[in-house]
C-alpha cells in the first residue's frame, strides 16, 4: 500500500467509527450557521448540542466529545461562555478546535482569539487571512473573505502548530493541515463550498466531531480524514446539484451518503 | 365510525380550521432552529412570529395565538422574556406551551425549567428524558438525546398533566399524549426527523398552531391533531427524499401538502 | 427603447456590476433569517458579513459596501450595535438600508426605528403597515403581517423619503418604490415570498447590496433594480418548486441563474 492508500483507509476507518459512536459535539457558533451545522453533524452521524450560556457552556462542555468555539458573532456573554468551555474542555483532556473567524481588523475577537490562542486549542481552523492574523503575522481579511493563499500562510500555520502542540487547517483551494512538522494538502473540493454561508464554519464543527478525545498522536490524522470526508461530499454534492441553493440540502445529504467507495475514488492527499 | 375514523375526522377538522384562520403563533425558541420553525408555521398555514426582547415578549404574547416556550438557548434577557411571556400568554388565556430542552444536568435551564412549571404551562412537549427531568423523576438525558422511551416517561407525563391541569407530550418512536386521565399513542412518523435539528423543537410550534387559544377541554385532542399532522407529513416527506438534506424542504413541502387523504390513509391513533 | 425598456437594461447593467464587484454587505439582522439572508447574498454574487457587536459592528460598516439594520430582533447590545453601524455608515457615505420590521405595536422597536430615521437612512423597506407605522400615519400590524396594502401606504411613503432624502420600497403584490417624486412600481414576484420566513428580510440585504455606496441620484435606480432582481428569481423559482419547503433552495438558485435573458422576459415596471 501506497502511503495515499494508507491515508483514505484510515480516513474511512474514522469515519466509520464516528458513525458507531455518534460523538457529542458541543458548538459554540456563530448565530448564521448554528442550523446549518447542526444538520451537518446529524447526517454525518454526530449529535450537535449549542449550549452557550455561561454556567452551562462549561459543563456541558465537560461531557462533550468534541468542543468547537467559532467566533462569527461574539457577544460578550457568548464570549464568556466560550472561555468557561475552552477550559472546561482543556480540564476533561478534549482538544477543542478554534475558528478565528474574521480576526485582524475586528478589535473584540482579535483580542478574544489571542486569549483562546494562550489556551492552547488543539486545533486551529481558518482560512488563511485568520491563521496569518493569529499568528501575529497578518491584518487578516475582509470578514470570511481571504485573498491569502493557504500556501501563503503555511509558515505561520507550522509556528502555530508548534506553538499550541496542536494541528492547524487552512482551508482554500487546497487544504493545508499541519502539526508543525508534516504538512498534509487534499485537494478534493468544490468552490461550491465557498457560496453556500457556513461552508468553512461547519467543517471547524466536523473537525471537532473526527477529533474528539483522540490522543495527540492521532490528531493530524482525525482532522486529515474530517476534512477529506467533508470535501469529498463536496464534490458528490456538486455532481447533482450545481448552484448554491439545491447544493446545501445536497451537501447534507451527501455527508450521509459518503463512504469507502467514494472515499477511495476520490481523495486526492499529498 | 370507530374511535380512530372519529380521532382522523377530527384531526382534519383542525387542520382545516388552522389553515382558515392562519394562527399568529409567538416563539421563543432556541438560535438553533429559529428559521426552520417559521418556515414549518409557515407551510403549516400559519404566521410565526418571534419577539424575544422583555419590554416586548409580553405585549406581543398577549396579542398572539399561540405561545411557544423553548428552553434550547437561553441567555438571561431571553429567559426574561419568557418569563413575561408566560405571564402575558397565562392573562389573556393562551394555554402555552413549554419545551424544557435539554433539562437535568444544565443547571440554569433545568431551574427555569421549574419556575415555568409552577405557572402551569397548557402544554409540556419533551423527549423522555426531559419529561422524567421535569418531573423529578430522572436526570435528563445528554443535550437532546434522550436514553428512556416515551412509555418509561408515562406517569411522570400523567402527574405532570395532573399537576399542570395540562397536556403532555412525550417524543419518540411512537409518540405518548396524555391529560393525565386518558393516554393517545400515536405511531406514525419517521426516523429522519431525529436526523435534522428542529425536529422536536418545531412540533412544539405546531402544537402551539393547533392549540392556541383552545379550551381546556378541547386542547388534548389539538395536541393530537398537531402530532399527527406533523408525524404524517414526515412520513410523506421520508418516501420522497429519504436522506437528511433533502428531507428538510420534503419535510416543509408536505406540511403544505398534507390533507385529509393522506390523513385518512396514515393515521395510526391508539 | 421605451422607458420600461431603459429600466430593463439598466437593471442588467446594475446586476453584472454587482456580480463583478462582489460588494461587501453588512448586515445587522434577525435571527431567525441570518442563514438565509446570507445564502441569498452569496448566491446573487455578494459577500455577507454580520458581526453586531457594539466595538465591531461600526468599525465593519465603515468598511463595508452596503449596510442592512432590520429591526426583527433587538436585544439591547444588537440595538447597540446598529446604531453604531448606521452612524459609521453615514461617515462613510454609505447609504444604509433601514427596514423596520414589526413596528408601531411592539414599544422598543418602534422607538428604535424613530431614533434610526432621525439619522436619515438611505432607503426604508418594509410592508405597507410598517412604512404607515415608521411615517406616523398607522399603528403597524401582527408581526410581519399586513393588512394595508403597498398603495395604502404611497404617501406615507414618499413623505418618508422627501424627509429622509432617501428611497422608501414598500413591498406586497405589486412592489411600490419612490424617491418622493417618482413611484416606480414592479409587478414581477409570486405569493410563495411570503411562505418562507425572510422573503421580506432577505429583500432588504439585496437592496443594501446593488445600493452600495451609490450617489444620491442613482439610488432610486438601485433599488428598482434589487426588487426587480429579486421578483424575477421568486418567479423563476416558483415555476420549478411549487411548494415554500422546496422553493427555499430553488429560490437561491435563481439568483444565482438569473440573468439578462430572463429579466428581459419577466421584468414588469411600471
Amino acid at each position: 500500500m501506497t502511503h495515499a492508500d494508507t491515508a483514505v483507509s484510515d480516513c474511512i476507518a474514522r469515519l466509520e467509527a464516528l458513525r458507531e459512536h455518534a460523538p457529542l459535539v458541543h458548538c459554540l457558533t456563530n448565530e448564521v450557521v448554528t442550523g446549518f451545522t447542526a444538520n451537518v453533524l446529524l447526517s454525518l452521524g454526530a449529535s450537535p448540542a449549542m449550549v452557550d450560556t455561561p454556567g452551562e457552556a462549561g459543563a456541558f462542555a465537560g461531557i462533550a466529545d468534541g468542543v468547537l468555539l467559532n467566533l462569527g458573532t461574539i457577544a460578550p456573554l457568548k464570549a464568556e461562555g466560550m472561555l468557561e468551555a475552552a477550559d472546561a474542555a482543556s480540564a476533561a483532556g478534549i482538544p477543542w478546535v478554534l475558528d478565528p473567524v474574521a480576526i485582524g481588523v475586528l478589535p473584540i475577537r482579535t483580542a478574544l482569539a489571542a486569549t483562546l490562542r494562550a489556551r492552547r486549542p488543539g486545533v486551529i481552523r481558518g482560512n488563511p487571512s485568520e491563521i496569518l492574523a493569529l499568528a501575529g503575522a497578518g491584518v487578516g481579511g475582509r470578514g470570511t473573505d481571504s485573498i491569502a493563499t493557504p500556501d501563503d500562510a503555511a509558515d505561520a500555520a507550522r509556528a502555530l502548530a508548534r506553538e499550541c502542540a496542536g494541528i492547524v487547517a487552512v482551508s482554500g483551494p487546497v487544504d493545508l493541515i499541519t502539526d508543525g512538522e508534516r504538512v498534509v494538502r487534499i485537494s478534493s473540493g468544490h468552490p461550491l463550498l465557498t457560496r453556500i454561508t457556513g461552508g468553512g464554519c461547519a467543517l471547524g464543527a466536523v473537525i471537532a466531531a473526527f477529533v474528539g478525545r483522540a490522543p495527540a498522536e492521532e490528531r493530524l490524522d482525525a482532522v486529515v480524514a474530517a476534512a477529506t470526508v467533508y470535501t469529498v461530499a463536496a464534490e458528490m454534492a456538486a455532481e447533482i446539484a450545481p448552484r448554491p441553493g439545491s447544493f446545501l440540502p445536497a451537501f447534507v445529504d451527501a455527508l450521509d451518503a459518503v463512504g469507502a467507495e467514494e472515499l477511495r475514488a476520490r481523495t486526492v492527499i499529498a
